[in-house]
């Protein structure tokens, strides 16, 4: 059942509040892996195991410079996941049907015209 | 491990190819679940199952009138996601900045005025 695709690897590490909310962290700048832990009630491997999930999705970038293991958002795959869902709220059937409609205008002034 | 909040609920059900191409089918309008389940090569208890992680996100309506059971796409747990997603890839700070911008212009126009 576990799908391995890059959307449904992307998808499923977003699944998880404290996933989402080490991403949240991480707009702010790059962090170390303490730093991150702190605010959650959870163990060092619990959260190692996180920051796993959200690096196999290239969520995040891990760099270990001198004693510090940094993290670094990265926002690529969330450009796909923003495309397919918008694709299917029907935004951009909208967008597409005011462009017909600014088309159908234009046309018809060019033939009164 | 399993999250209940809504948004991992809705995530966690996109993360499966299989489901979001049952989404895509529905995109062209309500379907019967012997229709959804055709192109896929899989068992209908299967299909069943996709479309129940479906239901619970809130992502499809199922309804039974006379013999058939008809799936219909619901997209209103999208734009959540959208936004998570939005704002997480900075498309929003790129929208501030240039509203910031525009605000900036208009005050200086004004002063000089």
């Amino acid at each position: 059942m576990a799908a391995s695709d890059e959307l449904s690897v992307v998808f499923a590490a977003l699944a998880d509040p404290t996933r989402r909310a080490i991403l949240s962290r991480l707009r702010q700048g790059p962090t170390t892996v303490g730093e991150l832990a702190e605010p959650f009630s959870m163990s060092r491997p619990a959260i190692s195991q996180h920051l796993r999930v959200l690096q196999n999705a290239g969520l995040i970038e891990r760099t270990t410079s001198a004693q510090w293991r940094t993290c670094t958002l990265r926002t690529e795959p969330l450009n796909d996941a923003s495309v397919w869902i918008d694709h299917h709220r029907g935004l951009w059937n909208e967008r597409f049907d005011l462009l017909d409609e600014r088309l159908r205008e234009l046309k018809e002034r060019s033939s009164d015209g």
